[in-house]
């Protein structure tokens, strides 16, 4: 039984989290954020697909893939630090090496991350600073979780965090104990995770091996974070990071089997939740739009087509516009790179209000046009294809494309 | 020598045109055009790479398949006959039958062509009176063309002509010749041309046997209407088509060689016109955007990475808002699947203002934002990415993302 809880990066045992003012780029608002580990932890990840990587993808890319323990997490938003060559990589190091000193760690347990615009350089003395304040603020409340998933926003509107908690066996067979995951993201434009998504933090006490961690972070990414898209922009600072403090005193998930897959659950849960709240609050977003592909003959395509249907600008506009031009679903399932047969497929759109059939039977259906105007004036709107060609399925969340969406891009760097 | 002429699909010798106002749809505007060949003509086409493919592109496919030879294309605008299931193939048949019946000719012979709304049903009865009153004006007069492309228009803004004389040996050892070819095609939203674009019919008078047409016209097809995008949304009814008369008493041309490069040079020099023509048209567009990728390693991965440019949403919302943000390109570049070293690269932006470096040895560049501002206040703006890797480029064309485009996709039933 997996329990939802009113949490994030601080719920687990062991983690500690603080953010603050930094002036890196925005002036009056929380712009940096820190999450400091009590002990060493296994950390797993994934990062962008963007060849095109940001420095401090590349400082954790090396951390994480040598499979050293770490024990802090230092953000910044404002600058991406991105495109800024030897100089923004030196960055990330003075970043990792400050921290090191003030928490009395080593600079190779600190991992770095950054968002914001892509080109200018980190200032470092504010980041210096910035490390300063937050290891004195350092706490493992609820409300520093809750702060520093403010701290990490862009052009978010409203923070992202999850957590759950799940009972497994007691280290050395004693009785069943508490192990809790939670998490916090940002994420709002430029995203189109493709392999992971913008930055994600999740930490957990449960105890597992770093092999299974890494294996069930993959598992869990695939259906959650890269099934999200805004605006079909993969960013060049994606990265998600899970770090396992070990804490709970379960006994350590050292294979695969029952505890292995409620913790696979739990964090595919978590994952969910944070990557539908990036979505929901994708720039400019007025609908969260879910698009369900069932009966694909593999799982593979029902992930393609899902994510054409909410990638595409003509139903992200139909949609804001609230107007149920069904074929703009049927064109996007169809140049999706899919083969299927037209005449199988049927198209539904739901909501609180009820449930319209928009296509069936090789023809565009005439449907209730009042009704499907209610369902398009709720926030979250449902797209249903079925394929009629199998029993594979998938999910995909998007948002609409709106005036907001141009003129938060139009005008990014100001 | 090709020379541009002032001209369209009426400029080859054996083309006649004509348009009507049918009330498709649209009332008091031109919706439906027709163009007639007073010979039988040989024909190539591509289509909509669509799982999806409309009827008129279903029943278009079948003849050109066939490869026999053609007199007629009827095209309707307000309607795209997509999802419209067995009714709507027969309406093709239908509107075949009755231009057959009206210019003397057989059903077979009838290529037809719908745009617009996906779902509803053509009204035959309109169809069929637009038929007779636009055989009765058929003309070829230049006014003529230029009121086809006028009534094959949906949310265009604009008619899209081109047309190219050069010169070719004539038959029998005899002086050389004019020939002609000419075209007009429509596009604004649903522009995503994979095979081919949306609506494009070119008629010339070059005598050229079907297999070197069909050859022609998809070598000029892959670096011309392919490399354009409005929205990333690839159309159910995209459709092209060459019609050749063989008036132009050219020695037939029946192999490769010199005739064949010139023909070939002139195919894509039309398509390139129109292509652009439409990219400029874009739906909501302000501004022609050009990107120019250099230094590839191969041809296919510098269409790649010019496509992945004008396609991404935020360097189109960029280009919008005038706002230089070089880092959109950057990004664009590095999610397209395409390995390079980030170091290697150069991106400059340039226009009649002059130029700027946005990138290059691995650093987002110190530019001059005044420059930069008065090149993204031209309506053309001109990206150039050298990859420093190889000798191949390719060029694609897009267009920004507007509040127009929102509007117009918010609410395009009505």
């Amino acid at each position: 039984m997996i329990q939802k809880i009113d949490g994030g990066v601080t719920s687990a045992k062991g983690f500690k989290a603080a953010s603050c003012e930094a002036g890196i780029k925005y002036q009056n608002r929380r712009d940096m954020a820190m999450v400091f580990a009590e002990v060493p932890c296994a950390v797993a990840g994934t990062f962008t697909s963007n060849r095109v990587k940001a420095a401090p993808v590349q400082w954790d890319m090396k951390i994480v893939q040598a499979g050293e323990s770490v024990r802090a997490v230092v953000v910044n938003t404002g600058i991406a630090n991105a495109g800024t060559g030897a100089e923004g990589l030196r960055l990330c190091e003075e970043t990792a090496k400050s921290a090191a000193e003030v928490l009395g760690i080593s600079p190779c347990e600190v991992l770095v991350g950054s968002t914001g615009v892509i080109g200018p350089q980190v200032p470092l003395d504010r980041i210096r600073a910035g490390i300063r304040t937050m290891a004195g603020a350092l706490s493992n409340s609820r409300e520093a979780g809750a702060l520093a998933a403010r701290g990490i926003m862009t052009t978010d509107t409203v923070t992202k965090e999850a957590a759950v908690t799940f009972e497994l066996p007691g280290a050395n067979g004693r009785n069943p104990v508490t192990v809790t995951l939670g998490g916090m993201s940002k994420g709002s434009g430029m995203i189109h995770p493709n392999m992971c998504t913008m930055l994600a933090y999740l930490t957990t006490d449960c105890a597992i091996v770093p092999d299974l961690l890494r294996e069930a972070v993959r598992a869990a990414v695939t259906d959650t974070f890269n099934m999200i898209t805004v605006d079909g922009d993969t960013s060049t600072n994606d990265t998600l990071l899970v770090l396992s403090s070990a804490l709970a005193g379960n006994a350590p998930i050292q294979e695969k089997g029952e505890s292995y897959d409620l913790f696979l659950e739990a964090l595919t849960q978590v994952c969910r939740s944070l990557a539908i709240q990036m979505a929901r609050d994708g720039e400019g977003a007025t609908h969260l739009i879910e698009t369900r592909v069932t009966g694909a003959d593999t799982k593979e395509h029902a992930r393609i087509l899902a994510k054409s249907v909410v990638g595409s600008s003509l139903v992200k506009a139909m949609i804001y516009g609230r107007d149920a031009n069904c074929g703009r679903v049927l064109c996007a399932l169809g140049y999706a790179g899919v083969d299927f047969d037209p005449a199988g497929i049927t198209i539904h759109m739901s909501g609180e209000a009820g449930t319209v059939c928009f296509y069936r039977d090789g023809c565009v259906q005439v449907f209730d046009e009042d009704k499907a105007l209610e369902i398009l004036s709720e926030r979250d709107v449902h797209l249903l294809c079925d394929m009629g060609m199998g029993a594979e399925e998938a999910t995909a969340w998007g948002c609409d494309l709106t005036y907001d969406y141009v003129k938060i891009n139009g005008d990014y760097r100001t």
